[in-house]
């Protein structure tokens, strides 16, 4: 059993979002990103099958698929196919956890 | 893409505690938790190869591998193989995410 504080994993940067990896195993990645205001992950997709979850844990921002936004505040969460267009923005300083199943 | 508000599923009551599904598929199944202050996930464990995530989304509460407890509150996570003994208790009212993968 691992306990993780994922707010200890907070890290920010005006040069880009920050990822931190909190977890790694054949079931999924689990991770985190930081973003300042107006940082983002860009929509993209992956040829894969696995699925993807983003869930805002504070701060606010938008989920996008590409062609909608889609407000999002803590507790928000996206899953998604990663091989779907899936992107995230920050509108304030934002942390979010993202969980890959089953990891690629 | 499916955006939820975790929140909006938040669904509390003094007989035991809920459980909402969020997603079900092949990757994995992701569900919340809401505990009345004492209500608890008894400390239990599955025969399978998966892992669970326990994310603390809002209140406070422990963490259990049975032997020893851990403080948990908003942003603490467990991760575990689902076969080691795991359960969660609330000591104010407390939302928690769960996520397993592969699903059992």
């Amino acid at each position: 059993m691992k306990i993780i504080d994922v707010e200890e994993h907070a890290r920010f940067s005006q040069e880009d979002r920050q990822l931190s990896i909190l977890h790694d195993s054949p079931s999924w990645r689990v991770l985190t990103f930081c973003f300042e205001p107006g940082q983002e992950l860009p929509v993209h997709s992956h040829e894969a099958d696995s699925e993807v979850m983003i869930l805002v844990l504070s701060g606010e921002g938008s989920f996008t698929d590409g062609e909608k936004e889609y407000p999002a505040k803590p507790g928000s969460m996206l899953l998604s196919g990663v091989s779907e267009p899936h992107g995230v923005k920050a509108k304030t300083r934002m942390q979010v956890l993202v969980a890959i199943a089953p990891p690629i």
